[in-house]
């Protein structure tokens, strides 16, 4: 459900494995979802939710994580019965699909599986779908004591058959992790090539930028929707992450101001030394 | 003068075009003189700036940004001489080389050419030097009508044979377009590792990090005293450009806060299609 790079790379790997499953494509554009048939990546598609949800098995739902949360408020009704399919997600954002879920079906659904594979680009669309997206990247599943273990295996063996390694984490965890070193990473990149536009002519700053700048701001280059969807749906936590960072901003700023060079030194060597440790890792 | 990334490049690429000069090393440390000396970047190398002075053409300052004008300091009573040698710099700032040239001379020095090659890596040292580093490259000159024009070509020959095109702009202009593209992405990585690593065990962060994360916090592994020395010799143009990022994220942030779905995509799109605009450049 939702045919974008995620799904589109989903089809593609599964297909590269030997799947001979039927995939079938859900969404609300006619067009995103005739190209993806015309693309290979999808058997058949319908717009007709109904007709979707009888007939599969696996539901994986890859829209934008506000969309997502509309279509699961839809069909957890229909799909929390004992033969129902298992349902899961692919998104950035785990708390808001949690809330709708126990909103929705008053506990949780032991057939949802949350998950969220830690693998994209600054490009978006099925178009930019690659078959070897998930291989070598971790997918989070953020798994409840209530979830079937059936569902949670399958799943795990589905990704772990596309090349990823999985992960089990708390959907708090998750939601404050991810807040930190990647929503607020692509708020920063946003607003600095903002702040940059507005002061200089867009040709010359990536004519005299480095590739450290480019580097830096390509993921300023994402999709509009899913960030703003991602920046609402996670709120709260990014919230407290650009807090953080802001105050740690304000402190730097203050060393700069007052000419404080031990200070400085400090803390970009101690910068540079996480960052050297992570890359060993 | 100073034998890390970029002296070292210089020396690789001058020797890959067929240069037959002599190349001296200047330095305070013996050790990286003598590195730079078993790896065949220089040709001899001498711990006395007078013995420097008198054995050069062309000074090439490339030490950190307050140890170049220390030298500098140093060398522009003796260098500035109408048969002295050409004097040039590396460093990524160049308002505190001209104040240190208009104090110690009382006008600009017309064989003294501040340059900034837009080249580097987070890798420092010479050990890191490549001999295709500032290919394809740009080359900022920041020439002032009182130069000596045989040194301006001189010095824009070589980089033009190193593979790099030069390009002329003021001190003003060069100070205020590098502290936004260049010093402030660097002050956020640095930042932004820091409150990771506050937050997180290091090495959870790059496991579950994307790669948009690796990408943006690459510049964070930079040399810590030549960034110091940025952030001090280039303060007031990096504290505007801190102060005009900070004023666009407080409005992000209350976007965010107020749940403004608009204007977040509104912010989101601008910068997207600003990002998108520049790679297509």
């Amino acid at each position: 459900m939702g045919l974008g790079l995620i799904a589109g790379s989903i089809a593609m790997a599964l297909r590269k494995t030997g799947f001979s499953g039927n995939l079938l494509g859900y969404g609300r554009s006619r067009e995103r979802l005739e190209q993806a048939l015309s693309r290979g990546l999808i058997d058949e598609f319908t717009l007709d939710l109904d007709y979707a949800l009888e007939n599969a098995d696996l539901v994986i739902l890859a829209a934008p994580a506000l969309a997502s949360e509309k279509i699961l408020r839809q069909i957890l009704p229909k799909s929390n019965v004992p033969d129902g399919p298992i349902v899961t997600d692919v998104g950035s954002v785990k708390g808001n699909l949690l809330r709708v879920a126990l909103e929705t079906c008053g506990s949780f659904p032991p057939k949802l599986v949350l998950g969220h594979p830690i693998a994209g680009s600054e490009k978006s669309g099925n178009g930019a779908a690659t078959e070897d997206l998930f291989e070598g990247r971790r997918v989070i599943l953020t798994t409840l004591p209530s979830n079937d273990k059936n569902s949670v295996e399958l799943l795990t063996e589905m990704w772990r058959s596309l090349g990823a390694e999985v992960v089990e984490m708390s959907v708090t965890e998750h939601d404050k992790f991810l807040s930190a070193t990647s929503h607020l990473p692509h708020i920063l990149a946003y607003n600095l090539v903002n702040v940059l536009s507005k002061r200089f002519e867009a040709n010359t700053i990536f004519d005299y930028a480095g590739g450290g700048f480019r580097d830096f701001t390509r993921i300023a280059g994402s999709d509009p929707t899913m960030w703003r969807d991602i920046a609402l749906a996670n709120r709260e936590e990014i919230l407290k992450s650009m807090d953080d960072f802001s105050s740690d901003l304000n402190l730097l700023r203050l060393a700069i101001e007052q000419n404080n060079a031990k200070s400085l030194l400090d803390i970009f060597t101690r910068a540079k030394n996480a960052r050297d440790s992570f890359s060993e890792t």
